[in-house]
């Protein structure tokens, strides 16, 4: 089943759950126009849709979008149209932003700036979902799209961010595996420790969130590989969130996991009043989709 | 089609080589006894077999090894028969080792012993040859297995011993790609800049072994991502060697793709005088068999 089957069966209820206020950075792409278009005709949205009024008017002669499920904000400027998404959360209109034709540095600078930004936790990261044929559960990665290397601090908020978009995708109890190149702490290699660490400082603290590290990727996501090694956690292959030390391996897992393992993925940055979906030039239209329906769940728990 | 046809496409010579002196320490191991046996009856090695000689006498009867194929060496001991393989490679009578039942430091920790090992370059690294379905190329994963942390110095001997394997492997370019998460230098993502620093030192140092990066996953081994992201570079999507910043990475690449890709895997590590083969419990009988066919390669160029 493709994520946003997955997605849909998990929270069903997203079918018929009010619309939200998806504000569109940048909107005049045609990627993300033909997502948004679906978005708005099945009703899951309303679009603010920010870039040159004229250009985009233009554009959208083209879509199919019902005339009350989208409005135009007239901003050619990136930076500008950046800030205007995020006052436009600010001021409550905005339950979630997507970024269209842009760099994702423009976006964040705003939605970080401690004077008119939204920033919610001390520290924003980026959470992949990914959808494989041969995890019957779906699984985060993070983080590799925006923090380039975990420490004591912002590894506790990576964690938190990756659970809480677990439980709502309903899971009782998120098991997070700290990823390293196997289960036991190696002095020398400063991400083991880190992950010991963590797992220690961690454990218990929210008795629906299971910490556990380092661990090995086969220890991780395989059962079988788990039982064959005799490992003895709480985690046996059956991991909901996988945790990267650095950028590079959450970055080149989730990657590989769509190359080479046919997967899906939808993803979003957290940390932030609302999600902030920052999909690349290069992701395909179900992972913007699917994007778009995970902030969709997001919104259901407010 | 599968690694161990793969190797045999590519190399068909080594189904008629002469036996390559295979020496196995602590041999009593029912995974390896079976691999041995293979490679005996076919005809590939002869086996110094290391371990309690009347242990093993008990355990070979359940085994069809010729009588001319083997020779036993008694020692129970594991730093002991370590030792002694390593005393059989530099004595000349050892062209690979093969880790049987013991911990893969007390191996090399022979290995690299300054008075008696058998070390050749300064640095040993391992190297995990891919036979995915997605790709047409057998792909070098390195260091996924020794060396924790890639610097200025042991890089350049990781991605030499990466490619002397391809060289063996029939490649003609090496295409060498230093895996990031995008192909920009990120001045405050170390690997990245590392990466930067030796694709210019090494570029053109070897007309035969292009390397580049930073790189991600997709530039790397995507041609399909390669194009749409329009990269310019020498490799595009058709990578044969994935340098892997750090052990955490290499790891999680190489295993990923065994558990959601498909995969098959063979192994050595590579900078000492013979091949030694370092397989896990974990890893298959394929995974062990491909690895001494591979070592078997490697000795056909010498």
């Amino acid at each position: 089943m493709g994520i946003i089957n997955r997605l849909k069966t998990i929270r069903p209820e997203v079918d018929h759950a009010p619309k939200i206020n998806l504000v569109v950075v940048k909107a005049n792409d045609p990627e993300v126009l033909t997502c948004v278009e679906q978005a708005c005709k099945e009703g899951r949205v309303f679009a603010y849709l920010i870039d040159s009024r004229d250009k985009l008017s233009e554009s959208l002669k083209d879509y199919d979008l019902p005339a009350d499920s989208y409005e135009i904000v007239d901003e050619n400027d990136d930076q500008q149209a950046s800030f205007k998404a995020v006052e436009l959360v600010r001021n409550g209109q905005g339950d979630a932003i997507l970024k269209g034709h842009l760099a994702t540095g423009k976006v964040l600078k705003e939605v970080v700036n401690r004077e008119t930004g939204i920033r919610k936790a001390q520290t924003l990261s980026h959470v992949a979902i990914i959808a494989n044929p041969k995890l019957e559960q779906l699984l985060a990665v993070t983080d590799g799209g925006l923090i380039l290397q975990a420490d004591e601090n912002n590894g506790k908020v990576i964690i938190d961010n990756a659970a809480s978009v677990m439980k709502a995708l309903q899971v009782e109890k998120v098991k997070v595996a700290l990823l390293s190149c196997a289960e036991n702490v190696i002095p020398k290699l400063p991400s083991s420790v880190l992950e010991d660490k963590l797992s220690q400082e961690l454990s218990g603290l929210d008795p629906d969130v299971i910490v556990e590290g380092p661990l090995s990727i086969d220890l991780a996501l395989s059962p079988a590989s788990a039982k064959e090694k005799g490992y003895n956690g709480q985690i046996k292959g059956d991991a909901n969130v996988l945790f990267a030390p650095d950028i590079v391996t959450g970055n080149t897992v989730s990657k590989s996991m769509l190359l080479f393992g046919d997967s899906q993925m939808a993803g979003v940055i957290m940390g932030a009043k609302v999600p902030v979906i920052i999909t690349s030039r290069s992701s395909s239209y179900e992972e913007k989709y699917a994007s778009i329906l995970l902030a969709q769940i997001l919104m259901l728990d407010q």
